[in-house]
């Protein structure tokens, strides 16, 4: 089914929206777990015309604090139950009129996740070229290149094949750019009192799509200590690195984020390998990954990477494409940006 | 009809969902421009058990690059045609696969804007209570709160009534924080592994919503050359400033926009006490206004600050229950963010 229609479907149940048996039953045909158990939260209504489902809603309830955040989100994630945790210590703050949608899951289960919704989910297209390279011609397509693959070197060099480690530790850095161009061009965007083109929200949905890939990749791999100490200097550094290069030259910083993307479906290709070959152990989807990317829930690992190889290589186009309308000499606001492109 | 179903329907009827005629018009009945234009993009399809609609698709068309952006912003802008200008003047990137959907308006006109679509649109919820004042207790907040005071003595010196001057300006300054939030919150998640709660999008939501305002604003009054000049200084150092703020006590930080908002509130029912007063003209609203907020035709500037001081009180609301969850010890990933709240 296609990812728009899912997604509406999904969405417009859970906003109560008029529906025909039709269309419900269509899609529960074709994947009943994404219809079927969201309907159980809302009351069948008689009408005329036909039906109508109406919303339970239900306010966070009180709660006492618990123990540190990080302690519980490790805790939390791992069991996939971000809701109910916020749920256990968030107090009602009901003079500012906040409350929590109560949203099931398929399984009837509280849709567990906070950080996204159900209509924020999709179906990765997996038909996209993984082949697909732009060939480096003018000088600064050459330097980004040459930069890229310099950067591979080091990295290389400290994970060699503990891919669940590398890629978890190179999706800190992956969505970074996404950030960085977004708010530099919302601030241009309010500085010269000029429309964005739909570019600001493209890049900031590539940042955030790359940061559910860590939340996915922190539930199969533990960071250790000198990880996260690592991630922290990556971050410090690579964030004003990719400031001032945005700043200075940002056909220069896209083409960069265009070739860190080519590299990472070459690491995601080896990672896809070693599981096939049995070096790496294809476990069971984290719970994160089955509701993101709508996979069924005997998903493995293997299905996991394959859709992030996927979402790396729709960044990939993204990124180049914004290169090239720079390298005409327009502005990124003079083409359409690609929203909702996974 | 309820903004989600509105939205959903759009959305919905854009993506190519199945849908029953007692679903189309239903929505029809009750507001039938958004609907109705927007199924003439759509092709009838035969099917058994229904019908459904079929997306038209048109890829971006190739054409000469014109004059400066910032003149073609400044002209399309005022005939409200982003979009036509885009696809004049971009190239087309087949190699990336990039193209732009068709889509079109209710009277059959062209979708014209690219930073937003049908599917971003909304209905203010004009019932929220104007009145809401965080009475500061604690030492920040009083801090927060005289901040604010005294930062509305140079603005009401340098604008005095002149509101619609006021109010571009203010936007370009209200649609910072968010981002500035938005973007640490999602560093922060990358740093330490952690989830967001949802903040990360719903702060990004409120950046993007007070840049639709601005947006809207410079349809109404074109900014002088010292304007821009002081838009670019005011920018410079309130961003810095909110991002140290921000980085040393987000509780401060979301009490000084919350108190913000609420001054924000106090000078649209100013500018609309003038309106009504016949000081200022009670002009037709911008297209993009009436597209965005889903306005009827014939709507005025007195509907478009309506709906702009309500998205406001909204705003206030979120940072001031952000802040009260930090003045609790906690941190916002604790509480489940206000998604999709206007």
């Amino acid at each position: 089914m296609n990812r728009f229609v899912a997604r509406t479907l999904i969405r417009s149940i859970i906003d109560g929206g008029n529906h025909c048996r039709h269309e419900i039953s269509t899609a529960a045909m074709e994947n009943p777990w994404k219809i079927v158990g969201l309907l159980r939260t809302y009351q069948k209504v008689g009408g005329p015309g036909g039906f109508y489902w109406t919303r339970t809603m239900s306010s966070v309830t009180p709660g006492p604090m618990t123990s540190s955040v990080a302690e519980k989100e490790e805790r939390v994630e791992e069991k996939g139950e971000e809701w109910k945790k916020s749920d256990q210590t968030t107090m009602v703050s009901s003079y500012w009129g906040m409350s929590r949608q109560k949203i099931k899951r398929a399984d009837g289960t509280d849709w567990p996740w906070n950080c996204f919704m159900p209509w924020d989910t999709y179906e990765a297209n997996l038909s996209i070229d993984l082949t697909k390279h732009h060939v480096p011609k003018a000088f600064l397509d050459k330097f980004a290149y040459r930069t890229v693959k310099l950067l591979r070197i080091p990295t290389d060099i400290f994970f060699q094949r503990r891919y669940g480690c590398r890629a978890m530790m190179l999706e800190t850095v992956a969505a970074v750019p996404g950030m960085v161009g977004g708010m530099l061009l919302h601030l241009k965007s309010l500085r010269k009192f000029q429309h964005s083109g739909g570019w600001i929200k493209a890049l900031l949905e590539e940042a955030e799509n790359e940061r559910m890939h860590l939340m996915t990749m922190v539930e199969l791999v533990e960071p250790k200590w000198y990880e996260r100490l690592l991630v922290l200097t990556v971050q410090g550094v690579f964030f004003n690195a990719f400031f001032v290069v945005y700043v200075l030259s940002p056909k220069l910083a896209h083409r960069i984020v265009g070739y860190l993307e080519e590299e990472a479906i070459h690491s995601y290709t080896e990672y896809l390998k070693d599981i096939d070959s049995g070096a790496i152990k294809n476990v069971p989807a984290p719970a994160i990954a089955v509701d993101y990317w709508r996979l069924p829930k005997d998903a493995t690992l293997k299905d996991v990477i394959t859709v992030i190889r996927a979402d790396e290589a729709h960044h990939r186009d993204v990124n180049h494409f914004a290169a090239d309308i720079h390298f005409q000499g327009k502005e990124l606001s003079d083409a359409p940006a690609p929203l909702d492109y996974h």
